[in-house]
């Protein structure tokens, strides 16, 4: 059994998976906002306290940016870890066992890979879309980590030479067209009214709360005409992205999931449009792009997989946790 | 020793490599144009009996698009060749040796990777720029395939969204926009006049040949506006390409070779310009794009590298060759 955390800025999780990629149990707490680093590590000490009996190994997402494989994390979400030391603090914690770690984003693509929708490619993109657009690399069935375990930022494939700023520091970045804040930040810019078609709607716009992605892909439905481009060019610079790195990477499958990737056709339809305008050879045609299968629970189950998969998912690095103690 | 050949639209080029990645010897003969596929195939066997006798194996680098690796070959440049079962008419030849064959680009990229500019990067992209844009990708220090053998296609990362048509049936690829004809015809639909500023120079433009990029490349040099403006473009495009393949691949090194790189500073002025505006992660800061090494003989050392070093260019797919007859 391992035990398997995945940390984020809203959340931290941790759960047990079987030697099959289940996930058996897991807990979750807010991540704390407090700006302490000690406080962070207490709140997710007693996160897996309970699960950390006789578990046989430690695999943790964590977000980035992070010195990798050593594990001194800098989350761009979690202002209170920068350089913090958490793979050897958790080694500590479980002497003699491997305790493991990468990006948060490339679990989940290992974790699709190894149990979701895409079990059975070779050569996978796996994109997570949501405030922020991240991926990881499977090629020739291994993980691709790249020089410094960076590989699989898609959400820096340039879609718009010279567009919008980028967080990253860049200009016209994927992430920059279509994490949902950017969405949101253009449609609003371009005119749209939060709510104006969604006053009867399931999930209708509230003044009480900020406006997310969420409500400009009700408003897209309802057919507001500035949310459906917003969603329209969201899509469509997926598509190019993809096409991309389909070019460069002669994938099979991309998967793709987060929040954004709920709004389903909405998104999905342009990605496909742009995506088949700009991939005409053959080879590039055979890529297909298919929404992620295991949900909220894929970083703990990617987590788990760089122990119980080592041979695909833990590679092509110099030897590091237990082994190096 | 290896028997190495580079079959090519202008050229065949057939050597010796040493175990040591040396070519020994080589000899050169025209592609013959007469659009018969046996007249090619002749012209082939011919240039590689001096070479045949005792040899350990043969290694190929030829023209995509190919059924790989059972290699059934098309070159966009030898239009004699349409599905032409090349790897199985030379392993005949040569019974109970391995026979193996890749793209002509991704041969130039192990070869750079196994005894040129890439030596000692684990994560490489090799480039020719040229006629064509192509390359191959090393990562974790092993050769990447892709799904049918075609990854490293860096020439259809697209660079102008919605840009000009492709030969791939794209739009705004990089090949498009940088690709010696491209830069050719671009300038002359600016208002290029060829040699108006080099008649003096070493290579001055004569009426009775076509115009190439390297005569856009001597007016460049000469200080002529628009095909400075031409060799900027291509350079920028270039860096932007660059810059979605270190984010998505985490690279430390990219080679560059063909026609076009040996126009130096030109070229790669504003190729670094484009990089570094759009490369700001500190990962992503790192890569080095670097001049190619090899020269010509890349091919041929490249084809050698499939037998030669095939732990790490000849991996990730189901046995073929020698181990298949």
């Amino acid at each position: 059994m391992i035990l398997a955390i995945d940390i984020g800025g809203t959340k931290l999780a941790a759960g047990l998976v079987s030697d099959d990629g289940a996930l058996v149990t897991s807990r979750r707490v807010a991540t704390p906002q407090s700006g302490d680093a000690e406080d962070l590590w207490t709140a997710l000490t007693d996160l897996i306290e309970p699960l950390a009996a006789g578990v046989d190994g430690v695999g943790v997402g964590c977000g980035g940016p992070m010195v990798w494989p050593s594990g001194e994390v800098s989350p761009l979400n979690i202002p209170a870890w920068r350089g913090f030391p958490v793979r050897s603090r958790l080694q500590a914690l479980f002497p003699g066992l491997p305790v493991r770690l990468h990006n948060d984003a490339i679990c989940v693509a290992a974790a699709e890979h190894w149990r979701g929708a895409g079990q059975g490619s070779a050569n996978m993109l796996g994109m997570v879309v949501s405030t922020g657009v991240g991926g990881g690399l499977i090629l020739g069935d291994r993980l691709i980590d790249g020089g410094t375990g960076n590989a699989g930022h898609i959400g820096h494939v340039i879609v718009e030479p010279g567009g919008v700023p980028c967080g990253c520091g860049g200009r016209g970045c994927l992430e920059a067209v279509a994490r949902g804040p950017g969405l949101v930040e253009w449609a609003l810019a371009h005119g749209w009214t939060p709510g104006e078609r969604t006053s009867s709607e399931a999930r209708p716009y509230r003044e009480d709360r900020e406006v997310t992605a969420r409500d400009l892909a009700a408003d897209a439905r309802a057919g507001d005409a500035v949310a459906t481009a917003a969603m329209r060019r969201a899509g469509r610079a997926l598509g190019i992205a993809i096409a991309s790195a389909t070019h460069l990477c002669d994938l099979d499958v991309v998967t793709i999931g987060g929040g954004l990737a709920q709004t389903g056709d909405l998104l999905f339809d342009p990605l496909e449009e742009a995506l088949r305008e700009h991939a005409r050879m053959d080879f590039a045609k055979r890529v297909k792009v298919v929404p992620a299968a295991l949900g909220q629970d894929a970083g703990l189950v990617g987590g788990a997989a760089l122990i119980l998969a080592e041979e695909r998912y833990w590679l092509g690095h110099p030897p590091v946790g237990v082994e190096r103690r």
